[in-house]
């Protein structure tokens, strides 16, 4: 399908699906975490299937116009797997970035009266961007780096498995659903920098009732830490038989 | 297949599969809002599956007979989309409302006794129709009209993507479920007319025990916001490449 | 599949298909109702994916052998549309009480030592047969006809759809869940009257610890009810254009 | 598949599927078990959908490298019914071994610090190896045999269905995912030497901060009880017509 479309009709479907991936992913995490919704408390089986369908949902918006990465750290692991040209990896983040805040801008629009509702700063700042059940930078880049390798190792296997290809953005989203379930506990699995940087960029500059500091500290470890995961699973995956 | 059945069997379709539809989604709300269900309590994951599963059944259960769009906003938006006729749209709209209310009249009759032990007036009219969590008139419109764009983008993105004919089905319910768990938690996602309007006026005129009000003051947001958030996410769609 | 084998070869089928049906089926309120369980008070959800999954496991275990219906009902509602010879219907509802009997035999071996740590007698009936949530037999039987109701029609307008072969289990394990969530809150759905009497029958006979009665004056309930909706639904399918 | 490659490169992939299904499904326990994780008190549903999904995933990491057996039980059962060359059956459990070993080791890596911040010790012990709700070791080798046979029936009996060679991953799964719900409750549904015993080498040589003893007088039932009921499933299966 990429074959078909020039590289800026492509990274419009990155816009597109990341949008699209970021209003469902953030609107789970408001839904649970903002006060007075009636998901609220609905628990981390609902943030990981919400968050599994929200990368399913964001692949069926884009993946008739380009290869619906919707991810800096899957664009960059398809790049040096020699699946993606590096010409059109930095397009293809700004389209990204640019999504992400559009989907986070949304979230704030959909939960309106929700925000004055809640007291906590740290579930408003939690709706937009992720953060460490124990701050500990080494370790908190340790898991995105983890999640990411997973993410992307087993993106790049689907490539040389049989595949069903309607079926495609459904295993994709079950493979989010177990990243989110097994190794979402520690970091909230940003495992990608423009699901994270995006909504805390947009945190930062809306006027959102009751928010507090969008944790810039915090920002470079679901950046960096999905960049490293992802280039290290995408090397694994090349260097097997 | 559409093409094949008169517009008269097709609606017979659309009042089928809105039967099915609402009988199993306002059951699920039924099973955790009334008292003594063994379903209670069951929270937000039951809800959104629920529902999810719901039109899942709804479209395999008529789409032998017709489109199964199953809600007017869907059916206004293929319009626009130029996927269906507009001679057809009134008809089907008026088998969907039918099939919506008869779906809830079969829920009252479902769970009989537990009306009678349910003393919350709030929970019976929420197992009927939709309600806000915060009543804002505007951020209510806004957030259906958000979900039903979604669901309608969605739905047409769908049409242009590689697919497995036989699951379809599933994959509208999957995005049904992301809808649910991500945009729910403000207004209960109507995200139909049919479904909202039809069991509300079931709930005007049947004899159920301990109703109160069947809430009219806002029984046009989740008509008027899903209509129009049809209308937008079509007409989106259709400017795209 | 089913021309191929005789008769009792596919009743065979029925033989495995339920007792894997009620092994899991059974197994998952044994998890969910028994005292020092890892899954006690799973809650509702648990209960009805685990059920719709046991249904697509039975599925897949006796599709081979026959038409894997693995429930009286469904055998009647298939005769009745004239998808499966009225001379095999007595020898199928054989084959399926046996099979659901010895998987209710299994679930007592599997959790052999939890017997003994549960003190409600309610809860350990409830492990092997439903019981209503509110007790009115004639709200019950209705209860059990509708979710049958839903459970033929849709099994028979599958056959009239484009479907993807090897997930038909699949999908009709999304029924039951649907069914499960839905309209399960009532009576427990047995929807089966297999699944309740085979099992039963076992509580009644098996020297299990801190069992009270078997409760037969309910029994006909998810006999008749089931029998009576498949009827309905069979007969409401035959109509239709 | 598995003709096209040496043994070696199967066994290469028997260590890659298993490390990510360990690494996943150890991930959920500990997302689970573990003081301060996001993931904390999720509940059964979660540990069932994780580790199913692990399955998933450890499965598409590895099938285009061979058979994706990931456990020994499973090895066994295939070189009895045939389906693989019993000169193959130790280096495949070395391999998985190996596999599980790692995943585990990556888990520690994954929560480090969690651990300190996680004051019991059977929830430690319980990320890593499974252990009996209630102790009493013929019911728990019951227990682990009876899952173990399901496990082994069944994959058998999909080899003689249709089946949707792209979504086969998904359906084994799903397959966990039923095991883990209604016989999971007893002793945490080991139904995987390697799984289990793997793990449990791990945490008995890491230096995982507030650890127990990784009770050994146990660890026979997780290998004895798969490997007996894998032998009885595939047994069955024979004799089948």
């Amino acid at each position: 399908m990429e074959k078909m479309n020039s590289i800026a009709i492509q990274a419009l479907g990155e816009l597109i699906g990341t949008f699209i991936l970021v209003l469902l992913g953030d609107g789970v995490c408001a839904g649970v975490n903002l006060t007075k919704s009636k998901a609220n408390n609905a628990g981390w089986v609902a943030i990981s299937f919400g968050w599994g369908f929200a990368v399913t949902m964001g692949i069926y918006t884009s993946a008739f116009l380009g290869p619906a990465h919707l991810n800096p750290a899957v664009t960059i692991g398809m790049a040096i797997a020699g699946k993606f040209p590096w010409s059109g990896v930095l397009l293809f983040i700004v389209a990204q970035m640019l999504g992400a805040f559009l989907g986070a801008l949304l979230v704030w629009v959909h939960y309106l009266p929700h925000w004055k509702a809640t007291k906590d700063k740290e579930m408003i700042l939690g709706t937009f961007a992720t953060g460490p059940a124990i701050r500990s930078y080494f370790a908190n880049f340790m898991s995105e780096a983890i999640g990411t390798f997973v993410l992307v190792f087993s993106l790049l296997a689907f490539t040389r498995g049989q595949f069903t290809a309607g079926l495609n953005p459904v295993i994709v989203g079950i493979l989010i659903i177990a990243i989110g379930l097994s190794l979402g506990g520690t970091t909230g699995y940003a495992i990608n920098p423009a699901r994270d940087l995006g909504p805390r960029l947009a945190h930062a500059l809306l006027p959102i009732k009751n928010k507090g500091n969008s944790d810039w500290s915090y920002s470079w470890v679901p950046v960096l830490g999905p960049v490293i995961g992802g280039i290290l699973g995408a090397g694994l995956f090349m260097i097997l038989p």
